[in-house]
C-alpha cells in the first residue's frame, strides 16, 4: 500500500423525494444566486425542473438558467456560463444532470475564480486550480460519479480536444441523488452509465502497487454489483432497488475511496477519450470497446492480478495453472455482459473503421509520451489497442 | 434500502512517517492553543510523543497537556479537560491514542462549548450536541473507528454507567494514521482491536433492511479481510501490510459507509458495555463474549442473512436446505477465529460468573425498554444472552 490521503466532504443525500431539500442545502452553503445548470429537455418533460425551481423558491434563492449542455460537454458553454456567472454576480452552480452537467458546472464554477482561461488549467497539468465556486448536484444519471469526485473532463470543439482537470476545490458540496429520478433514463444511458461505473472500478482494480487485499476487496464486491445489477435494470427499468444500488455504487466508485493507498491505471480511460472526442459517442460505450482490447494487449506484465480478477469477480474456475486461459475466458465473459447491455464491444459495432486510428493514438499520449500506469503504453502501443478493437 | 445522509468530512492522511504531518494539520484547522491528550506512557516510550511535540512546535503552535486517558475513559478526566480548555484558552484538541483517547477528546471538545454538564447529554438522548471545538488524531490502535467517527463513548465511574452520544460536531477534522506506530501494540490490544472492528462491521450487517446488495458485498469483503489480516498481525506484528490493511479497515469500518441505506443492530455493542462498564474488559474481549452467544439466540428471526453470512465470510458450504447446521457451524468456526486471537468466548473465560447478570440486563435496556435492531431484545432476552455466554 502506499500513502495516500482521503478526503471527501461531498454530503450526499439519498433516497426517494430528496430532490426537495435542494434549496435547503443550497442555502446552508451559503447560496443567494443560484446558476441552474441542465442539459436538454428531459429535466422538464420529467417534472424533476419544476420540483427543483419550487424547492430553490422555497428557500427563498435567486437562480439564472444556463440549459444545453451536450454530453461531451463544450467548452463554448462553459465559457458562456463564466461570462453569465460574473455579469450576474451569481455565488452558487446547481448542476441538474449527469457528469456531462456537473462536470461543466465544475468547470463553470473553477473558471469563474480563476485567473486565467479555463482552458489553460485543461491543457497544462502544472496549472493548478486554487479555488472555485460551490457546487452542488441534482443527480439524474448514475455513471460519471462526478456528484462526489474532484474531476471535470471538457471537449474544446476547436480541435475535438477532451480533456481533464483534478482538484479538492471542484468536488461538490452537496449532492442530491433519488433513484426513482433515473426511471426514465432511455436503455442505452443505461448501459452507457453502468459501463463507465465498471470501467472506473477496474480502472483503480488493475494496479502494479503490492498489498492492497482489503482495496481489492471492495472492489471486487463493487464489480459484482454493478455486473450484477446491470442487467436487471435494463429489464426492469422501474425497479427501486435495482436502481438505488446502480446510483449509490457510482457514486462510490468514484470518489476516491477505492482508489486509497493505489495507483490506478487510467490507460483505458484515456484511449476512450480520443474516440469520444474524435466520433462523439458514449464514454461508456467508447469504454465497452478498449477495455477488451487493453486487457488482450496488457495482461501479461502481470497475470496474477488478472486471474484474481477472473475468479474473484467473473467466477472463472479453469484450473490455475492455466492463466491465458483464465484470462481469455474472463474477457469472453466480460464481452458476454457488455452485449447483454446492448453495448458495442468491437469499433466497427459503433460504425468505426480503422482510418484515424494512427491519428487519435497520436492524441492520446500528445504532451505526455505513454498513458496508463499497469502498463506503460506508447503510441505504438496505444494504435495495437485499437487494432486489437477492430 | 432506506433513505439516508453520508456526510464524513475528516481527512484521512495515511502511510509511513505521517505523524509528522500533524502540527500542519492542526493549523490548518485554525488551531492556535492545542489540548495534547494522551493515555498512558506509551507513546512516550515508543517516540511519537516527541514527534508529535516537534510537529507542534515546528508549526508554531502553543500546547497544554492532558495525560492519562484510561481504557473505558472516564468522565472525571473528561470534566478535568473541560475545565483545563476554559481556563486556558483552548482551541484545538488532539488526540494521540486509540478509541478510548479519542473519544474522551470529543468530550471534552463538546464539553467545552455545551450548555449544560456534558454528561447530561449522554444520559438523555433527546439532548444533541450541537458544537465542539475541532478534534485531531493520530491513532496509535486500529479498532473504534472513532478517528472518523461522529461517536464518542464515556464511562461515569459513579455507578459504572457507559454510555454514548453522536453528532457530526464530533467528526475529527482530521486522522493521521501510520501504520508503524502500531508495531509496538501487545498482542492482546491486536485482538481486541480486530475483535472491535469486525463487530462494527457485523452489527451493520445484520439488518432487517432489505435490498442492500451493495452494502452487504462491502461488508462481507470488510469481514473477509479482518478475519484474513488479524491472525497474521498476531503472528508478525511488524509486517507493515498487514497492519495497513488493518488500519485503514478500522476506519472505514465506522465512518458510517457501510452502514449507509441499511438500519444497523448494535444490540450486541449494549450488551458488551455493560460488562465492560462492570468488570473493567477490553471492549473487543467483552464482544468476542456476546457476539456468539447473541447469533446463537437471535439468528432465527432471519435465518437467510445468516445463511448468507455463513457462506459468503466464513465459507460455510453445507446443504442450502439445513440452515440451522449452517449458522451453527459458522458460530463454531468464529468462536475458533476469536480463540485463535486469544479472546474469551465465554464469560468464564474473562473471569466472569453469573451472579450479576440480572443486574446488567436490567441497566442494558434503562431508559429506552429494548436495545438491538435485528431482533428487539427486553430486558429477558439480555438476561437470556449473558446465560449463553457462560
Amino acid at each position: 500500500m502506499v500513502n495516500f490521503e482521503y478526503y471527501n466532504p461531498a454530503r450526499i443525500v439519498f433516497g426517494r423525494g430528496t430532490e426537495s431539500e435542494t434549496g435547503r442545502l443550497a442555502k446552508e452553503c451559503g447560496a443567494t444566486h443560484v446558476l441552474l445548470h441542465y442539459g436538454g429537455g428531459s429535466v422538464k418533460s420529467n417534472g424533476l425542473y419544476d420540483k427543483i425551481v419550487e424547492s430553490l423558491r422555497d428557500a427563498g434563492l435567486r437562480f439564472t438558467e444556463l440549459g444545453g449542455v451536450k454530453p461531451n460537454p463544450r467548452l463554448s458553454l462553459v465559457r458562456e456560463g463564466i461570462s453569465l456567472c460574473r455579469q450576474e454576480g451569481i455565488d452558487f452552480i446547481l448542476a441538474v444532470g449527469g457528469g456531462s452537467t456537473i462536470d461543466s458546472a465544475k468547470a463553470i464554477a473553477a473558471g469563474v475564480v480563476a485567473g486565467r482561461d479555463i482552458w489553460d488549467y485543461y491543457m497544462d497539468g502544472s496549472l493548478k486550480v486554487e479555488g472555485a465556486l460551490p457546487v452542488g448536484v441534482v443527480l439524474t444519471i448514475p455513471a460519471a460519479g462526478s456528484e462526489s469526485s474532484d474531476s471535470s473532463v471538457v471537449t474544446n470543439e476547436e480541435g475535438d480536444y477532451k480533456r481533464y482537470i483534478g482538484s479538492r476545490h471542484l468536488i461538490p458540496r452537496f449532492a442530491v441523488l433519488d433513484p426513482e429520478v433515473t426511471f426514465s433514463m432511455p436503455p442505452a444511458q443505461i448501459a452507457n452509465g453502468c459501463s463507465d461505473i465498471l470501467a472506473h472500478l477496474m480502472e483503480r482494480y488493475f494496479t502494479r502497487t503490492p498489498h492492497v487485499d482489503f482495496t481489492d476487496r471492495l472492489l471486487e464486491a463493487s464489480m459484482r454489483t454493478v455486473l450484477e445489477n446491470g442487467p436487471l435494470a435494463m429489464k426492469n427499468p422501474c425497479d427501486y432497488d435495482v436502481r438505488a444500488e446502480i446510483m449509490w455504487l457510482g457514486t462510490i466508485a468514484h470518489n476516491n475511496l477505492l482508489g486509497a493507498g493505489r495507483i490506478g491505471d487510467w490507460g483505458s480511460h484515456d484511449i476512450e477519450h480520443e474516440l469520444s472526442a474524435m466520433y462523439d459517442i458514449a464514454h461508456g460505450a467508447g469504454l465497452a470497446i478498449v477495455f477488451p482490447a487493453w486487457m488482450k494487449y496488457a495482461y501479461k506484465v502481470h497475470r496474477v492480478k488478472f486471474v484474481q480478477f477472473a475468479t474473484r469477480v467473473f467466477d472463472v474456475s479453469l484450473p490455475l495453472d492455466d492463466a491465458d486461459a483464465i484470462v481469455a475466458e474472463m474477457i469472453e465473459r466480460l464481452e458476454g455482459w457488455y452485449r447483454r447491455m446492448g453495448l458495442p464491444v468491437r469499433l466497427p459495432d459503433a460504425g468505426i473503421g480503422s482510418d484515424r486510428l494512427g491519428q487519435m493514438a497520436a492524441r492520446c499520449v500528445e504532451g505526455r509520451g505513454t498513458v496508463g500506469n499497469f502498463m506503460k503504453l506508447s503510441e505504438s502501443d496505444v494504435a495495437a489497442i485499437y487494432a486489437l478493437a477492430l
